[in-house]
């Protein structure tokens, strides 16, 4: 059976200190009312990483179908910040399968009412080896180590990876929905704070509040309740573990992509060397990829660096993107001819990643 | 497609002071070794309500499916205590769908290292509504008004919650895997500690450690691997919202086994209350449930109350106890001629229900 994505909605990646993650989740979803009342959904599946630390709840999705007057199966799948390709790989499976008509994917996520200190300890519940949290290591440390290693197998200065956030934010600066719609010098980035060595402020991604809202469905839906449905080719599912010099759940999650030549991609870029990486399992030449930014179609929304990240919901939104640039609706700057798109939700250092083609 | 569960371990539900959550997935996957080296799984859905906050750690499915060297999808469902249902019902539907094969549930949880004053306070985060939990109300009293109003209603004394405890204390002096291995005397659950009035410690459940872990499969999977498969008739999941007059999620979770006629029960006793409100959707007389324990065949586990309550991965643990039941296997009180067996997975105050049909 085909699968479709044939609705997305997203609120604007910010600091929603007046709202709770419910609110957020609520205000997604009802930009899609009017195919909701048309169909209504088999199944909720809530994408949300971290919302029994942040927002001291647990059974979101219950509470979410409750809110929203659906009394159908909800699930909260949660993944740290792969929770969204999760939720999404969830959801497919239900349509592919035949269980279900209709899923509506949901991410939501609240980061932004906490300082860096407290998030750089909720996220390094994380880390792979449980010790590590426990002895105080922080993602951005690993992440600090695999630049390195980066930097001396490629013969790389550390002004390299300036050209990410570079770009990044030149993106961010036309998408209305984007965290930090504005552009950034490149020495800018190259003098901001040193967060772990070599890694500095700039080359992390903004931790902020969203929600975003899929519905996935079979042709039928789809065609009955929406004008441009994206399909869904596939979703791919790799769990490979920690490892610091090669990104090795991303090459397996794209192996099965290699003859799909997509015209654009959105890709989780924890740090400019997790793009790095990321760009190098794409078949960009090892070493160079962030030389060639001008010539390809990637992270348009501005990324995590610049769109903002949403934690768990991440992968919701990328999927969102895709299908605002496929359908031709996107608010910012435009893929040229996008024809098909493929997102990479992962895991802050790429334990998990999950790949998902969208064509038109 | 049928489908079928073709293994089923559990560990005895205890305080595990020296194990980490993942110990206890690893262990109690451990003695399905022979299988899984037989025929791999698709997929793992692990089942955790509460991991986040007592063991600071996030996306644990990834984790375990390192733990064990399966690079396959993994994927963390998050339901409160109603997590181990909702997994079940995860992937009951990816091997009904013929996506997965074979599906590792693995249920984990750790309560027993906190004492009850943290506990109230991270259950709580299940509330429906988050002001309540953020006032300070814990679920207890929300039971204990589902209490009063019921001895209203059906002008029963203190007296008849009591034959609850008692019954499943007996079942699980019987069962070598519960936590309260020792019968209880009415006078003693009687006079015990007035949680919230008149709700008293012996009406509660007892938390503490977990792991379980099943293999839910496709027939040809069942019939390469087990001797004795048990098939899955169905998996039905309603979202009603907390109501303290009725059980509508159970009633409606149960509508479709109208004609199924189970010979035992699995159900998710977090109160007396509940019991008593469970049952009578199951078909007893109402307001009189509690007075036929003697005629029914229900939680020969001992339940929450007495084979102990391991957070999230309760569900799993009932399907297991289900499956032994059926096989002839299980190691307590055993089911007469145990042909068909209804398993009710629950959260806290029955938000949410998904009903499980078991049959030889």
């Amino acid at each position: 059976m085909e699968v479709f994505v044939s609705g997305a909605s997203l609120l604007k990646v910010d600091k929603y200190y007046e709202n709770g993650l419910l609110d957020l989740a609520v205000a997604s979803v009802s930009q899609l009312e009017a195919q909701l009342s048309e169909q209504k959904p088999d199944v909720i599946i809530l994408a949300n990483g971290y919302g029994e630390v942040t927002e001291e709840q647990t059974q979101l999705a219950g509470k979410l179908s409750n809110a929203l007057g659906l009394k159908v199966p909800a699930i909260r799948v949660e993944n740290a910040d792969a929770s969204g390709g999760s939720a999404v790989f969830s959801a497919y499976s239900l349509v592919k399968s035949g269980i279900a008509k209709s899923a509506l994917v949901v991410g939501a996520e609240k980061l932004g009412d906490f300082p860096s200190s407290h998030l750089n300890d909720v996220i390094a519940q994380n880390l792979d080896e449980e010790f590590s949290y426990r002895a105080g290591v922080v993602p951005q440390a690993y992440a600090a180590i695999q630049m390195k290693l980066y930097m001396k197998k490629y013969n790389l200065p550390r002004e390299y990876f300036a050209e990410w956030p570079y770009q990044m934010h030149k993106n961010a600066a036309e998408n209305p929905n984007a965290l930090l719609k504005f552009p950034v010098e490149r020495d800018t980035i190259l003098s901001s704070q040193v967060v772990s060595d070599p890694l500095r402020l700039f080359d992390t991604s903004a931790r902020a509040d969203g929600a975003s809202a899929i519905l996935i469905t079979n042709e039928e839906v789809a065609r009955k309740t929406c004008e441009t449905p994206v399909k869904i080719e596939g979703v791919h599912f790799s769990n490979a573990g920690v490892n610091l010099r090669e990104l090795l759940s991303v090459r397996e999650a794209v192996l099965p992509w290699r003859e799909f030549r997509p015209d654009f991609y959105e890709i989780h870029d924890s740090y400019s060397i997790t793009a790095a990486m990321i760009l190098d399992e794409l078949g960009q030449e090892r070493g160079k990829s962030l030389y060639s930014l001008d010539q390809l179609q990637v992270n348009f929304s501005g990324g995590l660096k610049a769109r903002g990240y949403p934690g768990g919901a991440t992968g919701v939104y990328q999927v969102a993107e895709g299908f605002l640039q496929i359908t031709g609706t996107f608010k910012g700057k435009r893929v040229k001819d996008p024809r098909r798109g493929l997102v990479i939700s992962m895991d802050d250092l790429g334990s998990t990643a999950i790949s998902i083609a969208l064509s038109r």
